[in-house]
Formats: C-alpha cells, structure tokens, sequence
C-alpha cells in the first residue's frame, strides 16, 4: 500500500495510490497520516480497504510529506563506506546519528530554501522508515517488526553550517525545506528485501549519486536497534539511513547548489522527488 | 504567572500556582499547555482570569513538563565560560547547539533513569525559555518579544554516550527522562532581567553547581536570534542554554550518578526540581 498526505501546505488530506497510479482520498477512514494511523491497527483497517470504493482525486495536487506529527526525525550519518570515505572520515565503528529539526520535513516536490548566508547547500538521497510501534531497547531481529513503511529522503545539508561552524551537525541539516520526504510512504509488505534497493540523485540532469542499500555500513535493522537504546521511536517517527557516494561535498572540486538548480532523486520502488532551490 | 501541568503522566491537566502558593485548575480554560497555549493571545486570555474563581486543586498532585506536544527540544552547549574550561573546551565564539529528543521531556520530580550501558550520567542546571511566536531570522533585539516564559531543565547527560561513542552529543542528552522541566513556566514579565538569576545544583545534598546567568557568554536573546538562523523555532519550543561549571565530568576526579542517587536543583524564582535516579 502506497500512502500519500495530498493538498496545500497545512492543509493536507490523506490518500492512497491504487493499482492503477490514481490517488484516492482516505478521509473518511483516517484524519491524517500522522503516527497513530501507522499503527499495525490503523494499517490494518486501511489494508482491508478496497481502493475502488475510495473517491478518486482528480487534477494533480500537492504532495506533502506523508507523515506529519512526528516525535523526532533521526539521521544515521556516513552509513556507505564509499561515502564516508569521500567525506575523508573514517569508517564508523558503530552508527553516528544525530536529529534534523521535525519543522524541516518537507513535501517530496516543494522548492529547497537555500538558507540566508548558505555557502555550501548540498544534497543527499536516502531511504527512511517510518516507525509503526514504539522502539526502545528493541533487538535487531525484533527491529523491522517496528516499522510501518519506507521513503524516500533528501538529507539536503548545508555543509559550512555543519562542519565548518562549531560542530553539531543539526545545525546543517535543520533548515526549513531541509527534509523532502516521500512522495509516498510504501508499507513494509511491499519491499520484499530493503537491503537490495538501488539509490540515484541527479542535480539538473546529471548524475550525481547512485547507489545500494546492500552496501550500507549498518542495516536498516542494525539502525533501528542500535537508536532505540539511546532514545524512544514512537508511531510516526522518521529514521533516514545515511547517503552513498555523490553528494557536492565530495567531488573534486567540490559543487554545491545555488538558487534555481533542480535535484531530482528517487529509490527504487518508493518513488521519485524533485526539488527546485529557492531563496530562504 | 506560573503555568503549570498535574497529573498522572500522560494525562496532565493545564493549571496555575497563585500569589498563595495554591494550586488551580485551568481545564476550563485551555485544553492543554501546548504550544498555542502560549501564544501571547492565549497568555492574555489567562492572565485576564481571576486566580480565586478558578478550582483549587486539593492534594500534592505530580507535576508534570509545563509543555507539551512540542517540535522541538534545543540546546546550548558550553555557554557559561567556566564550563567550557572545566570541560577542556575552547571558549566558542559562536553558540553551539544540539537537539535533545523531545521523548526525553520529564517532569520535574520524576525520577531519571540510568540507560543501560550507562557509566558516566551527569547533570546540568540550566534556565530554559519557551517559545510563545514562531521565529525565523529574528534580529538580537526581537528574540525575547518570541518568548513566553522560562523555566528550570536538567539537561542530563550521559557523557559516554555523548563523547566516547562517535560524537554527535544528542546521542547522550535524549534518553528518556533526560529533560527535567518545570515545576512551571513563569511568564516572561515576572522575570524583569533574565540575565541576573543564579542557578544551582546538589547531588545527594552537596552543593555542585552554583552560577549565574549574568556569566553566560551568548544572552538568551543572542542565543534565540542565532539559533533562529539555522532552524525555525514554534510556540511551545523549548530551548536550554547551557550550565554553569560544576559537572561530574568536571570534578577531579569525575564523579558520575548512580542507582538511589538524588539530584535537586533549582533557579531564582523559577521553582527548584528534585530526581531521583533509577534503572532503565
């Protein structure tokens, strides 16, 4: 099952995406997608739904992150060997996460801020989970058993605030628009193995990233557990998964992006994003 | 005015603490103090009420945070220079912030718990405002026209987890019972210079921590205007700004707390706060 938050900033409505590509509203059967209706319950009762019955959406409306409410956003870093080796780190021994700010989720297509005094905006594609059930303490074989769904991510990060302005890396990766996130939540039952999904990212055409989940440093399992010992997931929660190689930061010379430039990324199987960067 | 929340957790009602010290109930008022609650429209609306026409509440009721339902929880690290050197840091010269998860948001009597694996859990007094307007990009001399009050934090630590298992300092500061607020909010405008409160903490009745916020090297309004630059905050945010010397980890030698240990705390006329530590 494809679920999908659609309408304008604020004001958006549930939906699912049928079989055929159509949206369809789900307001009638949940108020919004925000952590609860992730719930193995709520999932449930939507599973037993049959699409055809639910009103189509006609036009083509915004999409907005398809989860709202949330607790926390966790982002492991340096998660693919080739990545943290074009980053000049070393590669970790244990995960290394950190939070973006909830208020820097985004919908998968709105305009990327380039924040005011931004030198070096830079992108990043990710796959996140979405948390179902509450995570703490949780092993590594239980971890997937908490989550509901997966995403795509853009960890777009602003690496002078990030690296070069008195460490913290929230404080690069926590600007407004700095979280595009979907277009779709697609429910667990749907990835057959979440560990063999190809990655890609282009910045105005070109490619810039591509990339597997089989080659993360950590699974997404091992992440999941591994957080849950320092911090609570709860229903809604958002775990993006660390970046392949690609991102501007990295290339030589390095190249960031500037006001009017378009990144468009997507995962197999969960979809497709395209950001234009604006002024903050 | 002092804005407080009662209750059993997880079913918090919204009350006052009067002239009198009595406690009394605003249910009839205002659903709940999350964020909206303190708004400057909704702080009008309660401090137009008339203490004595609303229920007193009989008993010693457990207090709970004085928010809830937030976007965020931030924080400021090394803030006071005599922290910073106890430490074996650099004097920033610019702030430097982390965010705590908002999971770790905890009353301000309930007891802290140890996380397994947890060898050296620490403690911090620290004076921390509530955001009552949205702010992005808001100048120094606008920043404390954002807030709605402030209150006493404990911002725990476990400082292996925050230094010894690849940095990124949320990993230690996010446990769950990691942030200690309340007793309650005073309003900004019982508070005529947030620059001139002393602060101090005991551990099992000794005296650890005793400071002033007149020694913080970024105000609250400087620390507010910068955090603006980088994230936006929204009403009911909490953001911590750093503790004054006299941590465990600074102690010679370092001294860490323990199972039964009791921390007690408090902030001029702000209210004081008592732990207990327990397992995970």
């Amino acid at each position: 099952m494809k679920l999908v938050r659609y309408g304008a900033l604020g004001q958006e409505k549930p939906g699912l995406i049928d079989k055929s590509g159509q949206l369809r509203d789900l307001s009638a059967h949940v108020k919004d997608l925000s952590g609860e209706a992730y719930s193995p319950a709520s999932l449930s009762k939507l599973t037993a739904l049959d699409p055809a019955t639910l009103p189509a959406v006609s036009g083509s409306p915004r999409i907005g992150a398809p989860v709202t409410g949330i607790s926390k956003f966790v982002a492991i870093g340096l998660n693919y060997v080739d990545h943290a080796k074009e980053t000049g780190a070393q590669i970790p021994t244990e995960p290394i996460f950190f939070l973006k700010a909830n208020t820097a989720l985004s919908g998968p297509n709105d305009p990327v801020e380039k924040p005011r005094d931004s030198i070096k905006l830079d992108w990043e594609v990710e796959i996140a989970a979405i948390i179902g059930t509450r995570a703490k303490y949780v092993s590594e074989a239980d971890a997937l058993n908490h989550v509901a769904g997966y995403c795509v991510c853009n960890d777009v990060s602003e690496r002078n605030f990030q690296l070069e302005r008195l460490g913290q890396w929230t404080k690069g990766k926590s600007h407004d628009t700095f979280g595009p996130l979907g277009p779709w939540l697609v429910t667990k039952d749907e990835i057959p193995d979440v560990q063999k999904l190809s990655l890609w990212l282009d910045v105005n055409g070109k490619r810039r990233q591509t990339g597997s989940t089989s080659t993360m440093i950590f699974s997404m399992a091992k992440c999941i557990a591994y957080v849950s010992r320092f911090l609570t997931l709860l229903p809604g929660d958002v775990i993006t998964t660390g970046t392949p190689p690609g991102v501007g930061a990295g290339m030589k010379p390095p190249q960031f992006l500037n006001v009017g430039d378009v990144v468009t990324l997507g995962i197999e199987g969960l979809g497709e994003q395209r950001q234009q960067i604006i002024e903050a």
